[in-house]
C-alpha cells in the first residue's frame, strides 16, 4: 500500500478546468448511475472540540472508490495548527484491497469543494457575472474565488471578514492572485448588494445573508454548513430565490440550508447540481433569476479526485502526462 | 503518519488474558464513559459481492481513537485472495491527526473480535464447560475457541462445517493447537447437544441453531451475523435462553439476532455486556440457565485494540516491554 504525500498530490491536482470537469462529471454520475453513498459517519470528540466526517462512494464501473477521512478541530490555533486535517484512502472496487493512503491533509478537499462551486456558477451565475464577493477569509474564501474565476470573468471582489487583518492579508493576496481589485466591505449586506455572485464560506451557526438583501441576478453559492449546527442563510432566503439546487437533498436538508424545510418544499422547489449537469433539468434561465446553491460536500467528489489523483500520480511515474 | 505492518502487528499483539482484559475494559468504557461511538457505515460494492464497513468510537480521557475500515469481498476466492481486507486508522484525540496506519490486514480485527468471544464465555458459560462446539471452520472458529480456551478448560471440541476437507484441516490444526480431540459432527444439532459452550461463526442467512436444540446449561455465542441479511439463530432462540446478551443493542436489532425483536423484549430480556464487565448486571447464575451472546462488533474494540498495539509497539522501539 503506497502513502501519498500532499507534496505529490499537489505536484498533479490543481484547480483547473479538467479538474471542474471531472467533479462535473461526478455530479452526473451521482443521479444517473446507481452509486452507493452511504450517509456520512461523524465521530464527536468534544473534550477537544473537535469532529471527524467520513465519507465515501462507489460509483459502478469504476475500479476504485475512495474513503475520506476529514478532521475539524477548532482548539487546534491554541497549539498553532490547521484545524483541518485528514486523509484519504483509495479502495479497489474488485477486491477490497486499500490501494494508497493519499496523505493530503485535506488538500483533496478543498480543491473539489472549490470545484463543485465552479460548477455551480457555470450553471447558476449569470453570464455576465463581473461583480464577485465572498463572505468569509479563509481557504475556502480563496479557493472558490479562483474556482469562479475559471467559469466567469471577474472583475471585482468584495469581501466580508470579521477579523480586519485577516481580511487584509486577503485583499493583498487575492488581488495579487486575481489581478483585480479586491475591496473590504463592513457588513456582508454591502457584500451581497454589490455582487452579482455570492459566495458564503464561513462555520457559521448563525445566517450571515439575509433575503431582504436578494437582488435580482443574484447568484448565491452557499458551501460553509455541513453540520446540524451550522446555517448561512436565513431560512427565507431559499424560499426567496428562484431557482435552488444542492449537491444532495438527503445532507443539504440535514446538514445544509435546506434544514427544517418541508419535504414537499424540497421536493417541488429543489433540484440536485446532477440534474444540470446531466441535462435532465436546467439551470439559470433568464438574467433576472435569483438562484442559490447549497453545497455539504459528498463522498463522490472524494471519489472523483482521488482517482484522478491516482491515475496522474501512476502516469507521472510512467512518464507521461495526461 | 507511520505506517504499521501485519508483522509488526503480530509481534506485539497476540490473544493472551491481557488483551482480554482490554476488550472487557472496552465493553465497559462502552457503557459507563460517554463514548462517541456513530453507527456503522457500509459501503457496497454490489459488482463484485463486496462490502465496506467503517468503525469507530472516541472514549472521553484516551488521546487516541481508531477508525476501522473492513471489507469483506466474496469473490475474492477466485483471484486466490482472501475475503477479507482492511486496516485502521489511529487518530489523535486532541488534534485530529493521523497518528498511524495499521496495515493490519483484519488481523486485529480478528483477534478483538475472539476476545469479546472470551469475555461473553467468562460471564456466561458454566464454569466446569468441558465440551466446547464451533460451527463453522473459518478463521473465527479458530480463534474463538482458543479465546474460550483462555477462560475455560476445554476438553473436547466438536466442530461442523459444510465443507468436509476444511473441517478436517480444522481438526488437524486444532487438536494439535489445543491438545484435546476435536470430533467432526455431521449435523450442527449434534454440536449442540454435545456441547457446554457453542459459538456460531459463519456468514449464514439462513440460522443454523434452532430452538429445539438447546438444553439447560448451554451457552451460545453468535459471533457471525452483521449484515442485515445474515442469521445464525432462528427467531425462538433469544425468546428460549433465560439470559441473552448482546455487545450493542442498536447494532444486534439491526444487524445481529436481536433483527424483528420488539423493543419491549430487547429493553426488558437482553442485557449489553458492558453492564456484566462493569458490574451492574450479573451474569451467569445458575449452572441451569441457558445464555445466549450476540456479537456485531463495535467500534470501541477497534480503538481499544488499536490503541493497545500502538502502544506496545512504541514501547518496544524504546527497549521496554509493558
Amino acid at each position: 500500500m503506497e502513502v501519498v504525500s500532499k507534496k505529490q498530490l499537489e505536484e498533479v491536482v490543481t484547480l483547473n478546468h479538467l479538474l471542474i470537469n471531472i467533479i462535473e462529471q461526478a455530479f452526473t454520475d451521482l443521479l444517473v448511475k446507481e452509486v452507493q453513498m452511504p450517509p456520512i459517519m461523524r465521530v464527536d470528540v468534544p473534550d477537544y472540540n473537535g469532529e471527524v466526517d467520513i465519507k465515501s462512494a462507489y460509483v459502478p464501473g469504476y475500479d476504485s472508490f475512495a474513503i475520506k477521512i476529514s478532521s475539524g478541530f477548532f482548539n487546534n490555533y491554541k497549539l498553532g495548527l490547521p484545524s483541518a486535517n485528514g486523509l484519504m484512502l483509495l479502495i479497489s472496487s474488485k477486491t477490497g484491497v486499500p490501494k494508497a493512503v493519499l496523505a493530503d491533509n485535506g488538500y483533496l478537499t478543498d480543491i473539489r469543494t472549490a470545484a463543485a462551486g465552479a460548477v455551480a456558477a457555470k450553471y447558476l451565475a449569470k453570464t455576465k457575472s463581473p461583480n464577485v464577493g465572498v463572505i468569509g477569509t479563509g481557504a475556502q474564501a480563496r479557493l472558490q474565488v479562483k474556482a469562479v474565476s475559471l467559469v466567469r470573468k471577474i472583475e471585482k471582489l468584495f469581501v466580508y471578514g470579521r477579523t480586519k487583518e485577516k481580511a487584509e492579508k486577503y485583499k493583498q493576496e487575492m488581488e495579487k492572485e486575481l489581478q483585480v481589485p479586491v475591496q473590504l466591505m463592513e457588513h456582508p449586506k454591502e457584500v451581497v448588494q454589490s455582487s452579482d455572485t455570492v459566495i458564503t464560506t464561513t462555520p457559521a451557526t448563525d445566517p450571515v445573508i439575509r433575503a431582504e438583501w436578494l437582488h435580482p441576478g443574484l447568484h448565491i453559492t452557499a458551501m460553509g454548513s455541513d453540520a446540524e449546527h451550522k446555517r448561512e442563510l436565513d431560512e427565507h432566503v431559499v424560499e426567496a430565490a428562484d431557482l435552488v439546487v444542492c449537491d444532495k437533498k438527503e445532507q443539504s436538508t440535514r446538514l445544509g440550508e435546506l434544514k427544517g424545510k418541508s419535504e414537499k418544499f424540497v421536493g417541488n422547489n429543489v433540484l440536485e447540481l446532477g440534474q444540470i449537469t446531466s441535462g435532465a433539468a436546467v439551470g439559470r434561465e433568464t438574467p433576472e433569476q435569483i438562484t442559490v446553491c447549497d453545497l455539504t460536500g459528498t463522498g463522490i467528489q472524494d471519489t472523483a479526485i482521488a482517482r484522478f489523483a491516482y491515475e496522474r500520480l501512476i502516469n507521472k511515474c510512467k512518464g507521461r502526462n495526461t
